[in-house]
């Protein structure tokens, strides 16, 4: 049997275009022979084609995009602070609007501490959890204004929109996902300040917890979800909470387990109406673009969760394996980019 | 020369008043024969007073308080999930209808890590930074809503407030405090994502700037910053930000520098307008409450907090060398709330 995907390659700004280049190659290696290959549309999007072209994501672009069965995403942003892109939101006007016109409502984002790899934490434990992050409502939704701008008199309001419909489909997701793992769901939310949406995120969460009811749900506000992740990680299995809450807990849970140069996600439209996108959690880092210096684990590790998405868990597991002992075999020596990559291309290819 | 202080003293729920009787008895034994002395009112506010009563925070009770030169908090809030609690929000009726009727635009959250205290992180460094939140805008403001609540059609609301004004005397206590410590500050927000709420922070931010040339500013992400607060928080001096992401990373700040039995903070309102109001950061605990488990040194390092906003340092730096000193002296032995309340006691009567 073959099977022929549909991939856009969207490589972007900074360190993204090398740490793609990685995770092709280790795309390109794992499904050789296998029956499955990828029909590649690469798309040139991001600072540099702004400033091109003025352009961050036209209609025709997103069109094209959404016209393939999954999309590979490197990292999109200029760097901070250049003129030229001060009329620009890059990170808005690319990445928000592909995970909010894709309708990514999922945020898959799976936190492990890997053998062998170093936490900045004295006694970590185990380390094995996910956040759901929910991809298109609340803080992100761009719903903001202000008046008298950049006058004392400057009033500057962002609005959270959280809807039933919106909160409903991510939670049972994670649900779905508690109850293939450890079957432990905590709800991260601030109930206690944001009493509307933070009301609307518990009712949901103890509605469908009684669906449910071998799964074990637990509640934390935020900011004690911070505490917990750096003193007893362990606890964690599977994390549902809503998008900007997840953005700092994702960056945080990245920290503890070894950095985000090995931080995967996916942005996710689990019923296909959407191509889902897979990512690195990282940024552009354009201070160290172009140096072969980035880590294209991340980048690889979201190839991962982009096969498991298409069903093909084999091709997965062996990606992950291979991430896997990789990281095992580290010794502190310093390698390229594309050394990394080779090495974990060589490895899935045995 | 002699001063008498009107403090008023609200205890609060669960552990706070043990750790507020604790903190009492080490702010009468620093005061002892020092001409300053405090004339205490105790309320009873909280979740005893609401069951009883039906009452949080009356009319009546914000005038008596606000008569008062200073507020000393123990911590407030019911155990979760009390069903006689749940026509109650305690913490916004309460703290928060404080912070703001207080005009406590100041939070002010000091985090040192104390020799002999062991921190989550392998290799910590120096922690000695505090972070200025903000404490009377941004998503706290309770500017909610939700229609067709309990439906599936339900949206809920919140809306993050943000004025110059608001912002501007925020950022400039924070350069005043950079000034006074290493000259370094960090703006913490999510620019890239909430683009109006985070264009005002930053364009005040660059505009006090310029009047002080001398304070290296810096920028993060929220989620960057909980990070860097993991691995490498000796980067930071002085850390504003708002609101939420205050409660946030400050939560994430204790955590790191031996948990929140240790964190103390001012609700200050600088010009003096109304009483500053000093509490440590952790809730009211009522799993553990009643049973002399809580660790007092939080309140304590609190009124190290109030002494100082009162202008006596001298006595704000006895109490901060004797809880230096008995967290030195710590054995890992358990002791009660009251024993480590009497052992600061007796090293600041020394
Ligand atoms: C770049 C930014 C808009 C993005 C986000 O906030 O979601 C990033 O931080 C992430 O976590 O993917
Ligand atoms: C109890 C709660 C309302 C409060 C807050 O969110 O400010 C607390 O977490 C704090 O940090 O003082």
């Amino acid at each position: 049997m073959s099977r022929s995907v549909k991939l856009a390659v969207i490589p972007g700004d900074g360190i993204g275009p090398e740490v793609i280049a990685e995770a092709v190659k280790v795309l390109d290696a794992v499904t050789t022979g296998s029956g499955l290959s990828f029909e590649k549309t690469h798309f040139s999007l991001g600072a540099d084609r702004y400033l091109a072209t003025g352009d961050v994501l036209t209609d025709d672009d997103l069109a094209a995009i959404a016209g393939h069965d999954a999309i590979l995403l490197g990292a999109v942003g200029g760097k901070p602070g250049d003129p030229r892109l001060a009329g620009a939101n890059i990170e808005r006007g690319l990445l928000l609007k592909l995970r909010f016109s894709l309708d990514h409502y999922v945020n898959l984002r799976p936190t492990t501490l890997f053998p062998g790899i170093a936490s900045p934490l004295a006694a970590p434990g185990e380390v094995d959890f996910v956040v759901v992050r929910e991809g298109t409502e609340g803080p992100y939704v761009g719903n903001g204004g202000a008046i008298r701008q950049g006058t004392p008199h400057e009033i500057a309001n962002e609005v959270s929109v959280n809807t039933a419909f919106g909160v409903e489909r991510v939670v049972r997701y994670a649900f779905e996902q508690a109850e293939q793992r450890r079957r432990k769901l905590t709800l991260v939310h601030k109930t206690n300040v944001l009493t509307f949406a933070g009301g609307l995120w518990k009712r949901i969460v103890d509605q469908v917890a009684a669906e449910h009811p071998d799964v074990a749900v637990d509640y934390l506000h935020v900011d004690a979800a911070t505490i917990f992740l750096v003193t007893d990680p362990a606890r964690f299995d599977v994390i549902v909470t809503d998008n900007l809450f997840g953005d700092i807990l994702t960056d945080l849970a990245a920290a503890i387990s070894g950095g985000i140069g090995l931080a995967a996600s996916g942005n996710i439209n689990p019923a296909g109406a959407f191509p889902s996108m897979f990512e690195p959690v990282h940024g552009s880092a354009p201070d160290i673009a172009g140096q072969q210096k980035a880590d294209p684990t991340a980048a690889i590790l979201s190839t991962a969760l982009l096969l498991r998405h298409l069903g093909e868990r084999e091709l997965a597991g062996l990606v992950e394996q291979a991430v896997t002992a990789d990281l095992a075999a580290r010794t502190g020596a310093s390698r390229s980019t594309s050394e990394i990559g080779d090495a974990i291309a060589a490895r899935v290819a045995q």
